[in-house]
C-alpha cells in the first residue's frame, strides 16, 4: 500500500532533505520516526531534495507499507516522535502508480526577502536581508521575460546537458518591508531558484538591467548571472500533481 | 542629551527585558553593546519590561549620553555588536522631559495563534499552537465587552490595589490558519495581555461563554479567568507617546 505525505519543515539545522552521514537530514529524522511508529524500516522518496537550510511548507513524499494504516493515527504518531521543526501535515493512501518525484507536473517555490534598512530579528532565519531598497518594477519586468520555455543554463551551478526548463509564472509581492517572489515551474535545475532570485535582486538594486537578464537566456553564461541567493529565504511551497 | 531608540528582538533565548544575573536579558545585551560603542556605562530605561520569551517589534528605550552622536552611525555601530536576535530599528534625540515609561500614553500588543490541526514549524517560536478550531465570532463579541475602563483584577497573577485599566480596542484578525489578536491599552497589569488572550481562546473553544467573561470584570476573580497564554506568541508591537 502506497502512502503520500505532505511535510512542513524548518530547514535551519538540517544538512538538507537527503540522508547523509555528515549530520541531521530531514529524510533521516522522518525515516527514524516512521521506524519508531511502524516498527520496520521504511524508505521514503521526496518530490524535491531540498538543499541545506532550505525550508518546506509542502514537501511531498511517498513510501510503501504492508498493513492498512489508520491515517489520522499515523500522522499523530509520527508527529509525536518527530523533532518540533519537522511536521507531517497530512497523509493519504494513493494508487500504486503514484511517485512523489516522477508524478509531479510542477512546483511552487516562495522566496522571502526582508527589505528594510535594519533586519527584522524574527525573520532572520526565514528571509534574506537586503538593506538596499529594491526597485520592484524592473524586477517584475525581468520576471516576465524569464517566464516561458528557455535554456536556464545561466541559472545553475552545475554543468548539465539538458538545461531547457519551463517557468509557468513568477509573482513578486511587496508588503511592509517584505518582498516575496513566487516561482512556478516544471522542474528546477540545481540551485536554479536561488540563482533566479539572486538575479532578480541584482535587477532590483540596479546592478543588472532587464536586457542583460534576457541575454542570459539567449546566451547561457553562468558567470554573468546574479549571485546565488542564500538558502534560508527559500521555501518549497507546493508540489502539483 | 537624551536618546530614544526603538528596538526589535526575538525573545526566545532571553530571560526577559530586565537585566538579571540568572542569564541573558535584552537590557543586558543592549547596555553591553552601548558600552562597546560609547566606551562608557549607559543605563537604559524601557517602556515595557517584557517577560521571559516575549518578543518586541517596537520596544522603546531612552538613555542619556554626553556627546552629540551621529545617530546613523550609532544605530549601525550598536547593531554591529548586538547579537542577531536584537536590533536597533532607529534612534533620535528627544527633549529632556521624555521618559520611555512615563511619557507613554498607550501600547499595542499583538498575539499570534497558529490555529491549525498540525503546527507550522516555522511559527513554532512565534505563535501559540491551538489545534482546536477557534470560533472567532464569540471571541470578537467577548473582546468588545472587554474594551473600555474596567477592573481587570481577574486578568493578572499578582494581587494589586489598583487594577482599573483602559483597553482602547481589541481587533481579532483571521488569515490562513492564523488568528492574530491586537490589543491597544493604556497600561497593562502583570501578565494581563496573556491572561486576556487565554480567556479569549477559552471563549473560542467554547469553554467560557461571553457572559462569564463580562462577569469577570464585574466581580474580579483570578481563579475563573482562562489560562495564561504562553509567552512566545506575544509581541510588544508599538508604544504610543
Amino acid at each position: 500500500m502506497k502512502i503520500k505525505m505532505i511535510l512542513a519543515y524548518d530547514g535551519t539545522r538540517y544538512l538538507g532533505w537527503q540522508r547523509t552521514k555528515m549530520g541531521p537530514s530531514v529524510q533521516g529524522v522522518l525515516e527514524g520516526a516512521l521506524f519508531e511508529i511502524l516498527r520496520r524500516e521504511v524508505r521514503v522518496e521526496a518530490s524535491s531534495r531540498t538543499d541545506r537550510g532550505v525550508h518546506a511548507e509542502g514537501q511531498v513524499v511517498h513510501f510503501l507499507i504492508e498493513e492498512t494504516p489508520l491515517l489520522g493515527k499515523l500522522v499523530y504518531g509520527v508527529n509525536s516522535v518527530l523533532p518540533c521543526d519537522v511536521r507531517v501535515r497530512s497523509a493519504e493512501v494513493v494508487e500504486d502508480g503514484f511517485h512523489a518525484t516522477l508524478s509531479g507536473v510542477g512546483k511552487e517555490y516562495r522566496y522571502f526577502i526582508c527589505n528594510r534598512a535594519v533586519e527584522d530579528p524574527m525573520r532572520r532565519l526565514y528571509a534574506w536581508h537586503v538593506h538596499e531598497q529594491l526597485d520592484v518594477e524592473p524586477m517584475r519586468r525581468a520576471a516576465r521575460g524569464l517566464v516561458g520555455r528557455h535554456d536556464f543554463g545561466s541559472f545553475t551551478t552545475i554543468k548539465s546537458e539538458d538545461t531547457i526548463r519551463t517557468l509557468f509564472d513568477i509573482q513578486i509581492l511587496v508588503n511592509e518591508g517584505q518582498v516575496e517572489i513566487r516561482i512556478f515551474g516544471d522542474r528546477f535545475l540545481y540551485k536554479m531558484m536561488r540563482r533566479l532570485v539572486g538575479t532578480l535582486v541584482a535587477v532590483g538594486k540596479g546592478i543588472l538591467v532587464e536586457d542583460e537578464v534576457f541575454g542570459l537566456l539567449e546566451r547561457p553564461d553562468r558567470a554573468r548571472a546574479g549571485v546565488t541567493a542564500p538558502a534560508h529565504g527559500l521555501f518549497l511551497h507546493k508540489v502539483y500533481f
